[in-house]
């Protein structure tokens, strides 16, 4: 593994020593296996999980992280091969990054999708070039198509709770004031396809996601993939129901329509009625940040079937036992 | 002791012992009684001596810090419970500090007051909920009515000084050109309250200080506590000036009517004539950031009274000796 | 060696040590040489290089870095001596400095030119300033004209590369959308000089440096200076081609007048053709970032003439050799 880009760079037994290393880390989070390394976290995007379990997963492990916020106390980047810089952005990637790298053992990258182009952000060319100006491990924090660290922590969190697997996840589609790109949705059906599940995304009717993302479930190994359009139904028999918003196919890239074509759908916002034929102890989850009472009402997040808190610990772990792989630290 | 919220949560013989072994630190800073600690500082506020003083200490003793500022970097936070999430802010706090909380072996927060509501700033109702969301230690980095760490390093500093225990505290006001709200006078007087020392509070006739926190200063330990409103009769005898503004009782909440207000008060800037009276070694005290020729006169900050830099360099020991003692690090 | 404010408070042989530490510190970056020391990096202005590699060089031997950010996390400042302080800024360097310095070991102060006063700028008033006010080591992070790290940097890059010390160093103007202070050039020229080298400035016609830097470099030791107005001229058998924007001398602090006079100047962006007369195998350096197809075509940028990464990358070693040089780490 030279760099962490996507799950589907790996073979399923990689994902599953992944997350045996990171349960292994959990129970003994103190070490020095990054002992005077130098971490680079090179953010384009907000972010407080992402930042703050990176930092202290170096920390605990002896490593020191350096944060780069361009726009924000750093210069703006430029993206585009052949620009003539005489704008806003100061600094090209084709520098930054290889320096950034000179400085460092190992870099994350987030970069958010652009939602201009669905067939750029699919294939998530920015990622790929970003990493491939270093030769150093690139870690993926969150592109416009992927995100493994989030996807690994919650392949980790579905093992801890026991959930079986080929068990039921349903990917829920949910209301949101902004379009919001698919990186999260992909990674999260990557993860699950992986795992072997029987997989059920919930969605209005105008909400599928694109074939290719259902075909590269398949391929990964999903136990079954379909999609659903009443909430009752869909979640049927469900052991997880793990939420998300995301742009309708149809208007990616145009905003104004998007928000219109949803204006009707504000009741797709997770609530206790949706689980009336879920398996008794079925599961919330998401990635977090999220929108209480408009994404999902309080009753689920302050009640029993959330585990968001304990995906987001797991960032930690996972995170760690990321670095630890790529730095040789062993294990 | 679990969190650090407010001197007011422990008895004078616990603060005693804090301020000792802060000085046993400020003669021996260095040493590894964090190692492997990871603090996680939150600041929904800007900060420069809190900030830098608290990652000086954890890093001298071989912790790691982890910085998170909502709103500049990381998500906006939101505050109120059973909001409807469809505004700027993109994450709430019951998710927000749980999570954190799980990367950190202990939270600093910085939540200044919303001036809004006297009652509920002057119950630190938010710091509380802040910290009731999680069972790792909790430290206060200024609340709405308070700021523990800044009045232990007084604590201190008036020690190391020989002031007596029942010496004499000016806390006077100062003309500003915002309207500032009861965190530090109300830390200043507990400290000096708690010290046990004779209170004068100076100030213009309509600034008296909550009747609130004048009963409180009784109750905690004050020898004496009087308002009073001529700077020359007020600081007679004086060891301490403790420079101050805030807003009037009457106009808490109301900007507009409170710069108006106190439009004619802009000699309340403090200037040697004023220690007419005083001790002949009176000092001035500030807790910084002040504003020169305004709050104060250049004569006094660059001259013999100002300990403003001791002040605020026993931060850094202070907060040591509160982070060692919460998380067990031994003395 | 107190402070590292400028190259030109070294005599040569002190400069050769620094390089020569640096050297070693690159063929062996990791150490406890700063073990449990904190440093303070003090930014005015935005940083990407300067930043990562000041933590990195600190993190990998062992210490911790502080970032204050005035106006971004931190109080906005003051650095006017008598001022009234009732607007924006709300903390005095004449605190702010002395209470950071007493939480580091060093600090590292970035403040660049007011563009206002030509003579107060030359003069690096305010950096001498601000590090007068404490009595810890200060490191010059970039000030109103002068950048040392990056010169430190450079001259080693010039050692690893073979040049000559009395090689030809052509330092060229380059069009930019914006004014630029004389902080990288005179940085570069005073290198260059102490090194001995053989130094032509390349310029449009009204944009010769000031003749105080000119009267400066012969006094370091320059072998010759010269300003020249043609690019392939001025390259005739150039070892360097130092690439730099800068205001002219008579419009500085008049932007628009700048902008108006440099309208003509598009074609300043260096290419391969400026360079038909120059040694066969003659390098670019520039101190990045650098916007691309404006002040350097990228045929340059990414072809065997470039050797930016490397100056960039060597900021890392010196500024280790100068913080281990201060705080008395040993070699």
């Amino acid at each position: 593994m030279n760099n962490f880009l996507s799950l589907r760079d790996l073979d399923r037994e990689q994902v599953v020593e992944l997350v045996r290393f990171a349960r292994e880390l959990k129970a003994n989070p103190i070490g020095d296996r990054l002992a005077k390394k130098v971490i680079g976290l090179l953010f384009m995007n907000p972010s407080l999980r992402t930042l703050a379990s990176f930092q202290s997963a170096i920390g605990q492990q002896g490593g020191t992280s350096v944060v780069i916020q361009p726009g924000a106390g750093s210069w703006s980047l430029e993206f585009s091969d052949g620009a003539v810089m005489d704008g806003e952005a100061v600094e090209h990637v084709r520098e930054a990054i290889p320096v950034l790298a000179s400085y460092c053992d190992a870099l994350g990258i987030r970069s958010f999708a652009d939602q201009k182009n669905l067939d750029v952000d699919l294939a998530d060319e920015r990622m790929k070039k970003l990493a491939g100006l270093t030769e150093k491990p690139v870690i993926n924090m969150e592109s416009a198509s992927d995100h493994p660290c989030q996807a690994l922590a919650d392949w980790m969190t579905l093992d801890e709770l026991g959930i079986p697997k080929d068990g039921k996840f349903v990917l829920s589609w949910a209301w949101h004031p902004k379009p919001l790109p698919y990186a999260v949705p992909r990674a999260a059906l990557t993860m699950a396809a992986q795992r072997g599940m029987d997989i059920t995304i919930l969605c209005p009717k105008n909400y599928n996601l694109p074939d290719k993302m259902i075909t590269e479930a398949k391929q990964l190994g999903a136990a079954s993939i379909e999609h659903q359009h009443n909430q009752v139904t869909g979640l049927a028999d469900a052991h997880i129901l793990y939420c998300k918003s995301w742009c309708a196919l149809q208007h990616y890239g145009k905003p104004i329509e998007e928000m219109e074509n949803r204006a009707h759908l504000r009741d797709w916002c997770v609530q206790e009625s949706w689980f009336k034929n879920a398996k008794k102890d079925a599961k919330f989850m998401h990635c977090l940040p999220v929108r209480r009472n408009v994404k999902v009402a309080d009753e689920i997040l302050d009640g029993p079937r959330s585990v968001v808190i304990q995906q987001a610990e797991n960032r930690l772990h996972v995170q760690k036992s990321v670095l630890i792989s790529l730095l040789g630290g062993g294990n």
